[in-house]
């Protein structure tokens, strides 16, 4: 077993980096608190005589020797990133349960075959920088480097720019890695675990994802004195999308979702009718099928919406990953471990979207998942008990140790 | 009647000053573009001999004076601020077409018994502080000094600060004047004199308005891992609500109008559902009982949509004016002078508040409107002829003279 109070005290000390304003974090990606985490992190991985690899978007490879030179190493990780009003546990869990199962095994002196690497991928969230996921994705051949360094925050800077001002780029080529396997720790961020008094979710899926941003162009006209008739509203055709996208989600129950979480109005003035409304809907389904008949309706309701205002009405997916299978095998290697520490465990299908999704394309990949207090996440309030974030780290372990054989 | 050419050199030269990204002008209240517009107008002030009385709102009473010590001054006025994305003429015709009445005074050698004051009022967009015209307000005691100089811009800048920043706070007293009369000129901002082919429109009212202000409290969640049936969507809610205010306004034709002009979410992540949702609701008629009867509705369906979505709903008013009736006898003699000058005229309610609304609960007042093409107006591309300015100017000449006795 790992040792859960060392854990516990390393993921509060992490939580004193870039506070958030209840209690939770901001610690959004290559920021200046990003930077710092960073350190705190590399800090620990000297410690515990760990080898950083860093790639050029910043990604860290934290890696403790196999006895095998030839063999591949097995990965760990997950993301130290958080929302801007995000919690503790999301991310960080899986990194710093990453560290705490190399920590274990220096403390037992047990070797491996093969090299275990702890890896912090740059921006998870995607909060900042959409796409989510982005720095693995392009580790997995999804985006290219080009793509990466060019998306833009809201304030029109750059990720390549900002990954530089930080002072987080290495020379080491993206995707350059090969892996023996790829496991990642990470809370639970829904009810299902809580509620069933299962300590470990056993990931089978993950569900798959579509960010599409719409850009609807009204006409910047006064409230007051432009007649209702002459109106061309795109915040009207912004509800009436919102709406339909709720509607098409919940048509597609159970296994869906479809919301809203950012809409910028521009000018933003209480009495100027917005020329320009730019939000995006984010929906998912374990179903591809499902998944892209969702988007494929929700386009042509929204087109229909907009003739019907005169709104003109533009679509770019900013954000997208299809349903994952992880690998039965290392599925196998999770539930086992759950079975002989014992752990409650169910099967589980993961809503969120994790950096496992992509190095599921180019590794044998799969997840563990502990409960979170109310399925709450991407909240500052986002809670989870040291039992169950041991009860993860001590599966990850095990998992681990089968594959990179002891 | 004026000098068109000199009218719209200065009108072009005022354009200048904070110019905007689209051709129209960025000069909101109490910057450092507003300072510059201030000096601006204040050196052509004192060119024309006029002597400045500055408020505590930083309102700037322009004076020419009469020929009687015991008369009261004849007031014209509007403002030099702007919307963000403003344009060249909403409320600075007004205020350079006084002072083009002034300079053409002055060329004719003509006196007047009564002093004729030309007035730029603080803050009557009402875009970066709420409510619109917050110092004529001050000035006709609707507000307080205090509750005026608490307000607050999206930055959490207060316009108390940011007046004393840009060195516009005068000595004199709000409200501290007694006027014989208050003239207005003003672009419509709608589409009716130019449908119509007149090119002056006699403003009879103003219709009423209020501001809702609703603050949605949602549940701060993942919109990936959180179930359809465990949000508590607050951007959905306001969805709904602005729906339902369209359908408010329209039952309510044709004297009535509504909708939203600004929405901020919390946190504005993509993958975040809202914690919280700021909104504005504007909605206006000319007929006070229909007015807050559209409130009162808004407010009771408003309250339901939250309770039905579980989602936090708090309103608050801020901005409010009743219904407004102009002085009989200064809307006939601006009625007179547009007869007078051959110009076609209709009557018309101005759908836009002015601080023309404020000095009518201290004051006789009136005003002048000219077209602007199609009716657009708190857009940069906002457009009038010099033929409107200088027929709306020669009207306030000629209503401004009989007033002030020659
Ligand atoms: N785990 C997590 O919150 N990832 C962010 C990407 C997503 O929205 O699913
Ligand atoms: N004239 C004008 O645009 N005033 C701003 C206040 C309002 O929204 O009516």
């Amino acid at each position: 077993r790992i040792n859960s109070a060392r854990l516990w005290d390393s993921l509060m000390q992490m939580a004193q980096v870039g506070p958030g304003i209840a209690g939770g974090n901001n610690r959004q990606t290559v920021t200046d608190a990003d930077a710092e985490g960073r350190a705190l992190f590399k800090s620990w991985c000297d410690a515990a005589g760990l080898t950083m690899g860093l790639d050029r978007m910043g990604n860290m490879f934290m890696r403790r020797e196999g006895t095998d030179p030839q063999a591949l190493p097995v990965y760990i990780g997950s993301h130290l990133d958080t929302q801007p009003t995000g919690g503790k546990y999301d991310g960080v869990l899986g990194v710093l349960g990453g560290l705490e199962v190399i920590r274990t095994m220096n403390d037992r002196g047990i070797r491996t075959k093969h090299p275990v690497v702890v890896t912090n991928w740059t921006n998870e969230e995607g909060a900042r920088f959409a796409p989510a996921m982005l720095a693995s994705g392009v580790f997995a051949g999804i985006h290219s480097l080009d793509y990466a360094y060019a998306r833009k925050d809201p304030d029109g800077k750059s990720f390549g720019e900002e990954l530089a001002r930080i002072g987080w780029v290495g020379d080491e080529e993206v995707g350059a890695r090969q892996m023996q396997a790829y496991f990642e720790l990470h809370i639970e961020q829904g009810p299902i675990l809580e509620a069933e008094a299962k300590t470990i979710g056993v990931v089978t899926h993950c569900q798959g994802l579509w960010w599409l941003e719409f850009t609807l162009t009204g006409k910047e006209a006064h409230t007051g004195s432009t007649p209702m008739g002459m109106r061309v509203n795109a915040g009207l055709a912004m509800a009436r999308i919102m709406e339909m996208v709720q509607e098409v989600a919940m048509a597609a129950q159970p296994d869906a979702v479809g919301g809203v979480g950012q809409v910028n109005f521009s000018p933003n003035s209480r009495n100027v009718l917005p020329g320009t409304v730019i939000f995006t809907v984010d929906i998912r389904s374990p179903d591809q099928a499902k998944l892209d008949g969702m988007r494929a309706e929700i386009e042509r309701r929204a087109a229909a919406i907009c003739a019907d205002l005169k709104v003109g009405c533009a679509v770019e997916a900013v954000g997208h990953f299809d349903p994952v299978t992880f690998t039965p095998e290392l599925v196998g290697r999770v539930r086992a471990a759950a079975e002989k520490l014992g752990y409650p465990h169910r099967n589980i299908i993961s809503g969120a979207g994790h950096d496992a999704c992509w190095t599921a394309k180019v590794a044998p990949t799969t997840m563990v998942m502990c409960p979170c207090v109310d399925g709450l996440s991407h909240n500052e309030a986002e809670e989870i008990s040291p039992e169950w974030a041991a009860a993860g780290a001590d599966v990850l372990l095990h998992a681990v140790l089968e594959t990179a054989v002891v």
